[in-house]
């Protein structure tokens, strides 16, 4: 982060954070590995070859964005930790299966996926649909356990998370993606695909941890009470604005990388966009432009947090990183 | 069903039913297309080729037995209506899903189904592996409404669906399924497998029907109470027996009629499980003794009803109804 933005914040609110940020994040980045490995076992006597695919597929790593991203929502909104950590787990759930799918033949046809053979090429086609099919429906098992999580806390989380994954978000996108290679799709059109086919699985990380913490949409009827909040409409939106704007930085950063970096960085095939003639924010807009977007989307998540009441403000430092980490990580 | 049958249930209840069953079955099956024209709308503005793909595979019609096992067991129970319309809904999109992904190259490689091209076939395999994506997300859509079903029994029709559908239950028996697929596996391999392939869904209709009127596993430390019924536990013992009975069956008539109908009858490739040297009921047991455990399980299916406390047990007509239906049925 900025030292100019530090400033700027550090008179509004003087935050003492004990934990320095790369401690925080790697400290729940072995929580998310945790988590995996205790919801996706590598071994089960039933359907070994199966659970062995998904473990794959979930346990390979990544920088596990999402479930920092509802952790830090959390933290911003005294969460639950229960329901955090199930819900952190969901999200990266579904994400790990749409890589596997994103993957196949049909559809990316890519072969490497953060250093190593992808799914399909381990596993085989068929197996890696279904370990893609069966993780997306675990997602939806992690959060409804019998106990610790609210019933009305585990529908808000399903709500969300269905609609951040389906054809109004995720799928769309991604849909949008494969019907755009090969053809030129200008700015518009490019910010509505990304803004489904990443961003809205991004957006719905960092709602699914302030629902944990009961903050939930002002026309949400079941919305449960929120004693700990001074109204929850004012923090809902400020989330509402920072998960769009992150969402959105996510997928510009990408573009930049796949142009910027090299493959043994990326830990996937890089140049791939250019190769198959994508639309990019890179192809559309040029590369300065696009790192100025990034930039521009990064400073609108954070003034969002600056929109917060004093209590939540004071506990968004983990958002306020984690908007930083997106925007300036180099894969 | 058989004469004898009617004789014996008679005695213990006489039940008066106004409407006979093919008309309420007809009725109910107009009930899953109006519902899958509100839910997958055929036309949609932002992404019309996924919508599409998604409606194709999901109105295309077939018998709605998921679907009518929902109503039926909803009406043994004086269920919720709206939430048992949105049960039914969802459980044949999870099964529409199902049968995209199935029939994709990679894995059974179908051109034919219900009579007409496959997903793939008519959209193409990267639309017909997002769409079935799509519809599995949607079904977690339709059970999570803004307004309408009760928070508590969305996230039990999540559960009961997440875990019928993932690798304990659907892709699992799948899994298995494929990985059988040019071995010779016994008796109960098989039947450990297909309890999951088809089996799992079937069982959950009838359970998810069940949680819409407050029936739930007595272990369930969320299940609401239950004041129009004297005590769920027996109620719920008993659809989770006919549950497991009937799902059992459908697939040891499915591999029946994979044998003696023709693919005009079917709607699909017949004599394709014989092709691929798959193990069936039928391979490992013969053609008569297949079915015989199909008319045995019909029976304990239709013997679990007679455990219903009173009022259910009046209730259950139509549970019996599909019992016969999916083991009577010759498509």
């Amino acid at each position: 982060m900025s030292e100019a933005l530090q400033g700027e914040r550090s008179q509004v609110r003087p935050v003492v954070v004990a934990m320095p940020f790369d401690a925080w994040m790697r400290q729940h980045q072995s929580k998310a590995q945790a988590l995996i490995a205790r919801f996706v076992p590598q071994a089960h006597p039933l359907v070994p070859q199966l659970h062995e695919a998904m473990h794959y597929a979930a346990a390979l790593g990544g920088k596990r964005v999402r479930p920092l991203l509802v952790w830090a929502a959390g933290e911003c909104v005294q969460a639950d930790a229960v329901a955090l950590d199930r819900a952190a787990c969901a999200v990266e759930l579904v994400h790990a299966y749409s890589l596997v799918h994103d993957d196949l033949p049909c559809m990316d046809d890519d072969v490497l996926r953060r250093g190593q053979p992808t799914t399909h090429v381990r596993f085989g086609e068929a197996l890696a649909l279904l370990a893609g099919d069966a993780l997306q429906a675990l997602a939806y098992e992690v959060l409804t356990p019998d106990v610790g999580v609210a019933p009305a806390l585990q529908a808000r989380l399903c709500a969300l998370l269905a609609r951040a994954s389906g054809a109004d978000g995720m799928a769309g996108g991604q849909t949008l993606d494969i019907l755009a290679t090969g053809g030129a799709i200008g700015g518009d059109d490019l910010m509505h695909m990304h803004s489904r086919k990443t961003g809205a699985l991004l957006k719905a990380s960092v709602l699914m941890g302030a629902a944990c913490g009961g903050v939930i949409s002002r026309h949400d009827p079941y919305a449960p009470p929120s004693p700990s909040l001074q109204g929850a409409a004012p923090v809902y939106a400020a989330l509402d604005t920072y998960g769009e704007a992150i969402g959105l930085a996510f997928q510009v950063v990408d573009d930049i990388l796949d142009v910027t970096a090299d493959s043994a960085t990326l830990g996937k095939t890089a140049g791939k966009d250019a190769q198959q003639n994508k639309s990019t924010y890179v192809s559309a807009l040029g590369l300065d432009a696009a790192r100025q977007l990034a930039h521009d989307l990064r400073d609108k998540a954070q003034a969002a947090l600056d929109t917060l009441p004093a209590a939540q403000c004071a506990s968004s430092q983990r958002l306020r990183e984690l908007a930083d980490l997106i925007v300036l990580r180099e894969h």
